[in-house]
């Protein structure tokens, strides 16, 4: 059982504030990443919320990132809007080319943000949400560190290599998707090695290539794709996209940049942005029957869709005004400023 | 042993073109299936090569498709390309549109085609490949009729929702792939029924949604996803993205809409293209260093890249001048006509 600590909605940001300006951000990406971590720990989503702090604080000591970049935004008569973070952080580029976007994708019913030299360590489910709240649906890609072997090979060349999804829906939650196409997280390995629990099958390989269940090996070795040579297909074309595609790192060249440091690992990002209303012949509402349906379908199964979760927690925790979190992450963040 | 007859190139065409416009299907219409079905067989991809004539011709007595139809392509200033098949097969729309499409994504960066009330019987990988001979990276995905369970579902919900993707490589075959978000093809299931042998553990439900590996039961229940939760959401994406999303049918609609009927379903097919200049800053070429650092990672390791067989297949074949198919398919196509 994890002991479990309240922390009030209001002082949620000026923590995280204090931490990241004390580690160095300046104010404009400390109060882009504030913005995001509080959005993430509203829904319960331990990974991504506060837990995050000690990913910003590291990257910051590892040396590298600019905690001060002002993101530059290239104006273009095209559907594509590329922001360049500086080496800053993903967020504040994001922040600052989603107007652009939005605007993009209403003019020509599809348009693509690259995002490039960014610092990356977050959810990638509140920014394709954000677009979802203005009507359009979105997907969002990015690569990470190549701890991933490939469907058949024998070490690490991926990324988890997250995919997200949102759909608007009328009066409601988006239908949200934001899966690491990795079977499992890196965190998750590191737990097991804590507990001294074996993996389960089919999770990992050996720094030899051979599968193996003891978190130690995998920790030396690689973690596999889920669903096999169609999780591994997948996420090589999550590398293609939010790489090459827009001429930023693959998980390889990011790992390599790193040169071992910790923190959050420096790439690129790409999230796509569609509108209904070209798409459709401006013949039906985004959020219309047909996909109403197949929700109502899905739900009537007793089968549960993807964020149902999140969004209870979201409910539940702007109602009681508070957040819990484990004791022993308010106390590892109590430590960052000392 | 499957007994294999040979079918010189020169033949493929004209026994198409032969079963097709005899079983009512007009020229237009006919000549783009048959270029599909001979891209398809060239390179040994028997289950979407001359086998599907069978489906063709079953769609065609089914009374619900219009072979003599003629898509209209909707012209736009925008980024999108909407082309309706008249409830004739998608191919003639695609190959109608395919020029705005690459027009467009070379102008925007990306472009996406939405096809509207077509039926569909093809694999997805020769339109992004024909994309990808002009430089352009590119997504496909279509519904299908509702045979897939969602994760934790009972039923019938999605369709086996192809994905495909391909990528251009300079002066090589690209980076292809096209799979079912369904764990198991619908006709694998039968040939496991044909043969008396047991499924896989994880890939079918019966019909009061309870883990089979009887395939009788399987096929009066519904298939599962790859990937458990994470696959099933990538389907339900899919089912947005070309359905609602361009207002044209889910695999639950479509499936109604056959009424119980065989032959290919009917339903929207979505086409998305993504042009390197624009996206990657002009400081590159698509084809770069990047991608091709990360592809020889993963042959270096003894892994396979997506369609590397068919390659050689199509290799193969080509210097032969001829393809090989089961004794028992030439035996039914001989048949259609009759």
């Amino acid at each position: 059982m994890v002991a479990l600590v309240q922390i009030r909605l209001d002082e949620i940001k000026p923590l995280c504030m204090d931490i990241l300006t004390t580690a160095g951000f300046g104010g404009p990406q400390a109060e882009a990443i504030t913005e995001m971590l509080y959005t993430c720990q509203l829904d319960d989503c331990q990974s991504h919320g506060l837990f995050r702090l000690v990913m910003c604080v590291e990257t910051m000591r590892a040396g590298k990132i600019d905690g001060s970049a002002l993101p530059v935004v290239h104006r273009s008569e095209d559907a594509i809007v590329r922001a360049d973070a500086q080496n800053g952080m993903s967020l504040l580029a994001v922040n600052e080319a989603m107007p652009d976007l939005i605007a993009k994708a209403r003019k020509f019913g599809v348009a693509v943000m690259a995002v490039n030299n960014c610092f990356h360590f977050s959810a990638l489910w509140p920014e394709v949400e954000a677009l979802a709240s203005e009507g359009l649906a979105a997907i969002s890609m990015v690569p990470s560190h190549a701890w991933v072997a490939p469907a058949g090979g024998t070490r690490g060349a991926l990324g988890t290599n997250p995919l997200a999804f949102s759909w608007p829906r009328q009066g409601q939650n988006p239908f949200s998707f934001d899966f690491a196409t990795s079977g499992f997280a890196r965190g998750e390995i590191e737990l097991y090695l804590r507990a001294g629990k074996p993996l389960p099958e089919g999770v990992a390989i050996d720094k030899n290539g051979n599968p193996t269940t003891d978190p130690a090996a995998a920790m030396e070795g690689a973690m596999l794709t889920f669903g096999g040579h169609k999780g591994s297909a997948l996420s090589i074309m999550i590398e293609l996209m939010a790489g090459p595609l827009i001429n930023d790192l693959t998980s390889i060249e990011s790992m390599q940049a790193a040169e071992g440091r910790g923190g959050a690992p420096l790439h690129g990002q790409i999230i796509i942005a569609f509108n209904p209303t070209q798409l459709n012949g401006g013949t039906s509402k985004m959020n219309d029957a047909r996909a109403e349906m197949l929700f109502a379908e899905i739900l009537d199964q007793g089968a549960r869709l993807p964020s149902q979760r999140r969004f209870a927690a979201r409910k539940r925790n702007l109602a009681r005004g508070y957040v819990e979190i484990p004791r022993s992450l308010l106390d590892e963040l109590n430590n960052l400023n000392s």
